[in-house]
């Protein structure tokens, strides 16, 4: 079992963006509008759409940005108020200004002021979002890092 | 501003998961020893640490897995209690039970049993863990896409 461990190899790590019942198709345009995101798939288990919606039927969808891929799906847990519990989905750019404007120009609600270096985490310059699905994501410019330190 | 929103590009997609103070260090090593996850770097804002302290003081530390990002970092506002609420953190692997060993080994519980085709975002196989942060991660088989649908 030990050598079974060691062999265990992760191909993707994939936030997973709950939504209420039946928001998702409303997330997933939102997501690309507002973050450029593009949907890469939905799962296998989606029904088809049916010719009396007029939106199709999805449980779930893959988006990708920059890279790595996270999946809106429609729940009926989905809590209605998630605000600064879990953890936030920071996005890096150059522009954080622009970035901002054009996530409220596609329905989000900016959080506090852009600030210098205020985040733990984050760049230079660090602001927030939150989206219509209650989602609070950080827009900052990329990171500077130091070396690792062995703990 | 138009033309400046249309070429926002992101560079990366990072959840953050904030820990008690001052857990970040553990939870780091958690990471490592859990998911193989690797140490990228620190932020330049971490203080250096002193020779009284035996475990470096970091604030936050950039871990990378399968291609992604993500960052653990100190924050005395975490909550004690996030089970069930904001996004889920989803690993996908080939190898489900294997995974899901290596992570208890290091100190995760198991929540609940492996399904086949159970979560609706997931591949095949899903299993769930619990780390001693108290993030729920999902450990499931590749999924099976469908292609996209225009909405």
């Amino acid at each position: 079992m030990a050598q079974q461990q060691a062999q265990v190899k992760f191909t993707a790590v994939k936030p997973q963006l709950m939504v209420k019942t039946p928001k998702a198709v409303d997330a997933v345009n939102f997501y690309k509008s507002a973050f450029g995101a593009v949907e890469a798939g939905r799962s296998a288990c989606c029904p088809p759409p049916t010719a009396e919606q007029n939106l199709p039927n999805i449980l779930c969808a893959q988006l990708e940005l920059a890279g790595c891929s996270f999946v809106v799906y429609n729940d009926d847990s989905a809590p209605q108020k998630i605000e600064g519990i879990g953890n936030q989905l920071c996005l890096e750019t150059d522009d954080v200004e622009a970035a901002i404007s054009k996530a409220v120009s596609a329905g989000a609600v900016v959080e506090g002021e852009v600030t210098e270096g205020g985040g733990a985490c984050c760049g230079g310059r660090v602001g927030k979002v939150k989206d219509p699905y209650g989602y609070v994501w950080l827009i900052c410019s990329p990171s500077n890092k130091c070396a690792p330190v062995e703990a």
